[in-house]
């Protein structure tokens, strides 16, 4: 079976950097909130619909491992998976890499929720069940090692 | 006269940094946006109760003139000034300094408009006398060069 | 005589809105940043290789105007133009845009200068003529109309 | 014995809201650093001096964990503890609080080594005997209860 994952490529900016003269660690968090929402975009979740909607999708913890420091300039492509999701609850995983090389830099993991506007939880299976079955979807993806693009 | 103004102090961090060694640009906006809403608490203008009263108060420009750089650690005092009040808008000036010394590193000016929750401008003497009041009441306060904290 | 500048295109993140629901003024800054790194790179003046040849290009100034907010997942379209060059000081202005539409969304103006790693300011005339030529060759074409890309 | 913890505390800022109308949740990385940076600068341990010496600090891991949402306006105090130090690698441990409220809003935990400026190991007991004693201490304080302040 083939590996699963969307890949998500921007080049990293000036502002992203400290004086140490490598990417701010704060701002992976930020990489992978850009590479979560453009993997959902990709199977039809679209996160600015869904707040419309009434969904949010807060973030219930976050962990990132530095292995290789990036650096201003550099082009970076993110490998995005859904590794956890059963209707309440989703985790999403991610590997960073330089661009076109095989180095893994960075990795980190995210859990999420599904609330509504007043911050209570939501059962998507029963209200939302169309949207319910994509984001399954995502996750049999990930275990079948189908490819979701 | 005296000379008027509000100050506001905090030490610069790592993560405001760039790989120039000094503090990002981009992080001098967020400085004044920190002075000023410390300017118009100080008054009783608290920020956080505006908005839970349907008032928002966009910036329409912000402008900011980089003379020294600074560093991280810092301790940076800003000198937050209203400049113009007319009851539709608002114009603030900012200059900062390292903290306890006497050479100017940065100047700014942000303008603001009252907008109300669907961006609809509001007639703040109409609406709001008393807090008209207190804002034109920080204007004099510039003019007259009484100290208002 | 057609209009010139670089055109520079991104779509605007989550973490970038504030809770107004539009994105913070603070990051147009960094906006402009990307879009005039990219039109030195477009020129052949990749910052990153003029950084480790001891130059840097750091902000002296930033205007910015808030015509028409944007919000979270809009692309946008910036227009980058040199409009002044002298050899020791450039300016350069930024028009934003949603992408494929014609309203003007906010303008904006960085002036700059040029210096080595003590922070002392380059003749770029004398000491880098090529780079000289190059610089001022983005400033012509901009008051030719010529597009430079 | 006693808990043993630094304490930090700041008011969270309108910039560091994003439009769910919370904290976005990558500053909390930020926070983190900053409270980091005050516990080892209270035990004589300057970060800006330690960089002027040669010595880096760079993060390998980041954790958080998100319980109960923080907002704008907000005043937190962060309990902050060196977990773990063995002259090579450290851990630092982060909780949240509102200013003066028993609830934990969040946790966290980095870890961290010691780099030259080629960004090579430092054996800390050997090269900086001194530094190393006052890191050790603080980890001995974290498990004999003492407080560190």
């Amino acid at each position: 079976m083939e590996d699963s994952h969307t890949e998500y490529s921007r080049r990293l900016n000036y502002y992203e950097t400290d004086q140490m003269g490598i990417i701010h660690h704060s701002n992976y968090i930020r990489l992978f909130e850009e590479a979560r929402l453009d993997m959902m975009k990709k199977v039809g979740l679209d996160y600015r619909v869904l707040e419309e909607m009434g969904i949010i999708i807060p973030v219930t913890f976050a962990e990132c491992r530095y292995l290789v420091p990036l650096r201003f300039d550099e082009e970076i492509t993110i490998h995005t998976r859904m590794t956890k999701y059963d209707g309440i609850k989703m985790e999403v995983s991610y590997e960073v890499y330089k661009t076109g090389k095989g180095e893994l830099c960075t990795t980190g993991k995210t859990g999420h929720c599904f609330l509504d506007k007043e911050l209570q939880p939501i059962r998507m299976k029963r209200r939302y069940p169309e949207l319910f079955l994509k984001l399954k979807g995502m996750m049999e993806v990930s275990v079948n090692g189908a490819d979701i693009k």
